[in-house]
Parts: C-alpha cells; structure tokens; sequence
C-alpha cells in the first residue's frame, strides 16, 4: 500500500470533476495505512446496461487505480429495482426481471467488470441482499431522514414537477435506496458520474443520520464520445466499447478530435499525473497531435488487448490507414484523358515542383517512398493508369490527386 | 337485515356530509341483501385519543345504526405507526410505544366503542398484523399507485409545503398506510370526518388500482361542542363524554344552543330520519325548544345510562336548574322602594296586564302557579319584601323582573 497520503490523492483525484469530503478522505487513508485496512470503494451499477465502453470505464478505471494504491472494490449491482420492476404506469407488460434473468445480467456484467478491476480486490453484492429484508417500518425510518423538499431540489424531480410531469412517490425511494446501499456496505468513498450527485450526496447523509463515519464522495465528469460534443453512448453510434476487437479499438480511438487527447488520457488510461502533463507539455510545444495520439490509441488498447494484439493492430492501422495518414485538402493535379499512365505525368510533377527530376523521382520509387492509394509502387507501376481519384504520395509529406 | 335499499340509504347517509359512490353502495346492498352477507364498515382509529366524546361518537353512532341495518363494523386500531413511533426530527426521546402500552390503549378505546356498537358484530383489529409484514418491494408498488403532486393536493401538506415547513418523506406513507388497510380488509364503507376526505378516497383508488371492488366513503360533518361554535373538543371543554355521569351528561346537553338540536338529533342519535322530520317540524311551529332540548337530553343519555339513571339525571336537572327555566330579556317592573312587599305591587301587574285581578292571582298562587325565583309561592308569602333582580313567574308563561 503506497504510505504517501498527498499521491494517493493526486492518483484519486486525477482527471476528476468534484471530491467532496477531502478532509474526510485524509483521515480515512490516515488510519488505512495505520491500520493496513483498505477503504472501500463503493460503485453502483444498473443492471440493464448491457456493453461497457470507455464512457462507462472511466469510474472503473479510477477504481482500478485505487485497487493499485490497495483499497478494495464492492461494486453493488442494482438488482432489487430489476427484480420488482419498476412499477411506474400500467401496463402490465413489463414483467419484473426472475432471479435468473437478473444473476445472468449481473454475470456478462462483471465479466466485462473483471477486464478493468483486480478480481482478488473486488466484491461483487447485490442490494437485493440487505434491501429486500428491509419492512415497513424500516422503511419509513429511512423515509424520514429526508424531506419532500429536499427531494424536490433534485434537478429531474423539480423539472417534472414543474411541468405537471407525474412523479410517482416511489421514485423518492430510489435514491433512498442507494443511499442505503452505502450505508449497509459502510462505503468509504463513492464515485460516480456528476449526474450522479444527489444521489451519492443523499449517502453521505444518511450514513451520518444513521451514525456512520460519511463516505467521500469522487465525482467524475463526463466522457465525450468520438464526435467530440455528446456523451459517449451506444444509441449516438460514437462509443468505443471494451470488448471491441483491438483493430477496431485502435482505429476509433485514432479518430477522437485533438482536443480530447488529453482528457481521454485523464479518464481512460491509468498513466501517473505527472505523465500526462509531460504529454500535455509535447502537445503545447508543437508536437504532432497525431503521433501522441498514436501513443494514446497504443495505451488504451493495451488495457484491453495482449500485446501480440496491440502490435497487429498497429500493423493494421498503418496499412489500412497510414499511420500517418492522407491529410485533408490534398492539391489536385488535372491529367490528360489520353497521357494517364503515371510515367505520362512525371513531366507535369516536374512543372509543379513535385520532383526536381524523373531520374530523382525514379530513385524515390525504388527506396519506396512513393505510394498510390497508401501503397508503395515500384518501377514496373510506372507503366499503371491513373485513374480519377487516384492519391500519389511522393516522399514524406507530398500528396496530390489525379483528376482527369 | 332490512331488505329496503332506498330505506337503509336513507338511514345511512341521515345527518352525513357527502357520499361518495352512491351507486356502487347501492350494488353492495343488493347483493348483501341477496347473499345475506354484511358489508363490512370500516374505521380507522388512533389509539392515542383518551376519552370519547359525543364528537367521536359521531362516526360510531352512524356505523351502530349500520349494524342495526345488519352489517359489520370493523375497527381498525393503527398501532403500526404507534409502534414505531414518529420517526420525525431528532428527538430521541420520543419512544416508540410498547406491544403492552399499545395494547392496553386500545382496550381502554375498544371498552368505551362497545358503549356504543353491538359486540357481536363489531371486529377489532390491529393495523400493524398487515402492515408490519410489509417489505421494501410491496411499499414500493403501494408508493407506485400515487404521485407526489397528488400528495401535494392534500391541503395540509400543500400549506407546509408552500411556506416551508419540511415534510418528511414518510409522511408520504400515513394516507397510503390507512389506504392499504382498506385494501387488506376489503370494506365496503369507510367512514370517517371530512378532515379525512383525502385518506379515504385515497383508499378508495388503492383498493381499485389492486383490482378491488372501491370502497364507500361516508363523510361525517364535525360536531360542534357546548359552544356551539367550536368543533367539540377535550382541550377546548365544550365536550360531553360519553363516560360522564348521567347527571352531567343531562345538563350539558341543555347547554347546547337551540341551533344545534336538530345536529345533535341527527349526529348523536340513533333517531330515524323521518322522527327527526318531525321535530325539525315542531322546532319550526314554535313550540318551545327548552322543552324539545329536554328530550334530547334524555335520548342521548339513555344511549348512555340505564333507564333509572335517566330518570334521576331528570329529577336532578330538574330540581337543580327548573324543568322550564327562565327565558333571556324577561321585562322589568320598577318598584317603590316602600310599596317592596308582593302584596304592594298587586295593582302594578293589574295594570301592565299580568294578572286580571288580585282574586284571580291569589287563586293562582293556592294553585302553585306562582314562582319567585324558579319557587312556588304560598299565600303567606304575598308579605315578603321583594329584592331586586327577583324573578317573578305567573302562569306558565309570564315572567317578570322586579328592579327597585
């Protein structure tokens, strides 16, 4: 267990949107490295979510990376509200999950779960466990620690309200019953995505109305998809999930805007803070997006991929796509209809300063620096016809398209 | 079991305030008639109030007259929330009641109910036999079948919740609470005051949303107390216990204004509807309502007391106070301060026409129809100086008020 309380927070805090209780956490990890006991780290999950991208995986990465520092998982699945359904409405054909349906969920759950978080640190519970014992009385205890206004103040609730949307009274339980989760857990730390405020707040009111030491409470912010501007998500098509194969992963990571670099190294990766602001040094020193992000595409498959795996896909990408790969707004060079083959053109590139000579041009083809379409060409292409579209790269850095 | 639906409807709703589902009740009657089968009545009571008053006994009167009719009272003792006591606030000190204390509670109310309704058709039972058996999933679906809007209609939590006054989120469950009794014991009527209208209909959907055939909801008007004004209450002292000795009871019912005597027939007796007719009628032909009060009296306290304790209650009131006392705004007779005996003022009341003459009044004197002050006078007594503020009574009808 790393004994260094001010990096075991800078690792916890990193990439992070809101900590609340920082105090609470210094003391916390005071007497964890005291007395050799782990915290617990407390992570709700629904059941229904079914594949885990990277939007998901960044609190499970955050967890990963206190596993690291020695504390422990308990990763509650929310099975209690799957099995009685949710009530709201009529129709009566929304079966409640069985018990079966329910544990088959949790398990393609925390298969995926196990590819990020140290198995031998992580519990898995489910709040059925402790929640479906709980009677009417005990509900109406816990019930009684919060207020209608209070819950009211919950931005969904107040909207609906607002706006004479039915708001059923159950839905004041759900987050009562998260709470209560921490509460039976003794959570020291929850994390959760910032939407998940109210009702991570809400545990650490109860557990101090209950008489419990109150969790920290580790909010991170939200991970931008490959568009760049909307949550990742599975619906929006602009994820990129765990179980993806490694070329694919790869590839998508490849295409996240410039501008997430960064945060994606914050909140995919498990690199050391100080790590990524070496890499955000590069980045504003003019150093290639390109060739960071390369490096980036290579961690994050790797978290995911065996390195035999992470070596194909880099061999894929290249080939498929270039590693560096045809930029955009390439010039264009207008051929005759009949003087299409490339040896007809050696003269035009000479006019346009492509090549200082065909002899020199020639020499380029040989050591491969010449590529049509992404693929190096040799002497016998010269003789190929170029056709409409066709991209010619010569040496490192010129491209042209052929339009005839 | 009286086969007359219109007949038993009209003893039903007699005195009441508003019925809701006329038609359904009228469905329940005519099969109760032609299955021989009860309708149960429900009421729901907190087993904190101490003494019963004629204002409690509204509702019990009412559901007696139903066992008249044939059916079946149960009376519901919400021990449940007594027993976990209001969880509100912090104070620690509020215990919970015990079993024993709850218990006891109750007997003390159910031996005071049975003053009133027929034990043998009369159940009582303990709320918390279904209510204590409640989990966490079932109080999820109960919460389900209402939303917080309609909570927020009920106009107490509305005036809190506009001024801010907190609600605890368990307060939520006590209109379901009651509703869920309904549903546990399936009744036909729920009775109740109209501070109840919003707990009782609220039963009323539980029971159809569950798939139950609704509930009636009869709703009784408050009871006015000695006061005439104010609802009768223990704290205020305009209330009659139903425990009162017979002589108070009699009194205290003479105190009440003559406004309110057709009420009380209607809502602290068991009088049929087309009695009350009748001296509603009297009431209206002038006949003199101290003398109809008079009966009121000894019909509520029957209810109460053995035949012979009426009579003395009588006797007592009678001798106390004047069967027929002294009527407000009696005109005066101003006296010489040397003309004080009785016999002086002879010539006086031959002039303002109380008497005809002085053989006539002395005829009526011999006779006992003279009083002063609520006394009858002899003969002898045409000697006695008269004091102020005596009240002179001739005949049955003529007062006067000797000033001098």
């Amino acid at each position: 267990m790393l004994t260094n309380i001010e990096e075991q927070i800078k690792i916890i805090t990193k990439g992070s949107d809101r900590l609340v209780g920082v105090d609470e956490l210094k003391i916390k990890l005071e007497r964890s490295i005291r007395e050799k006991k782990p915290l617990i780290i407390k992570l709700g999950l629904d059941p229904s979510a079914p594949d885990i991208h990277l939007g998901h995986a960044v609190v499970l990465r955050k967890i990963k990376q206190m596993q690291d520092l020695g504390h422990k998982a308990v990763i509650v699945i929310g099975d209690f509200t799957g099995k009685i359904g949710d009530p709201t409405g009529k129709s009566k054909g929304r079966v409640a999950l069985t018990d079966e349906q329910v544990k088959e969920n949790a398990k393609t759950y925390t298969d995926q779960i196990i590819k990020i978080l140290h198995p031998d640190q992580t519990e898995v519970r489910f709040n059925s466990e402790w929640l479906g014992e709980l009677k009417l009385d005990d509900v109406i205890k816990l019930a009684a620690t919060t207020t209608v206004a209070r819950m009211l103040e919950r931005d969904d609730f107040q909207n609906r309200y607002k706006s004479n949307v039915p708001i059923g009274v159950h839905e004041f339980f759900y987050p009562l019953m998260q709470a209560y989760d921490s509460v039976a857990l003794k959570a020291d730390i929850e994390l959760g995505g910032t939407d998940q405020t109210f009702n991570i707040l809400m545990g650490r009111n109860l557990q101090k109305t209950m008489g419990l030491e109150q969790q920290t409470a580790l909010f991170m912010p939200i991970l931008e998809g490959l568009d760049g501007k909307e949550k990742m998500s599975k619906s929006l098509g602009n994820y990129i999930g765990i179980n993806e194969p490694h070329q694919v992963m790869f590839k998508k990571i490849m295409e996240i805007p410039d501008e997430l670099i960064i945060k994606y190294y914050e909140l995919a990766t498990d690199e050391h803070p100080d790590k990524i602001k070496e890499i955000k040094n590069k980045l504003e020193n003019g150093e290639n997006p390109r060739d960071i992000k390369y490096e980036l595409a290579k961690v994050i498959t790797s978290l995911y991929h065996t390195p035999l795996d992470v070596e194909e896909a880099m061999n894929y990408y290249d080939t498929a796509f270039g590693r560096k790969s045809i930029p955009d707004n390439i010039p264009e060079l207008i051929i005759d209809l009949d003087q299409d083959k490339l040896a007809d053109i050696i003269p035009l590139l000479i006019r346009d300063k492509y090549i200082p000579s065909g002899s020199e041009f020639r020499r380029l083809i040989t050591q491969g620096g010449v590529q049509i379409n992404k693929e190096s060409i040799v002497l016998e292409d010269l003789d190929m016809v170029l056709v409409c579209g066709d991209i010619l790269k010569i040496g490192k850095k010129k491209f042209l398209k052929i339009i005839k």
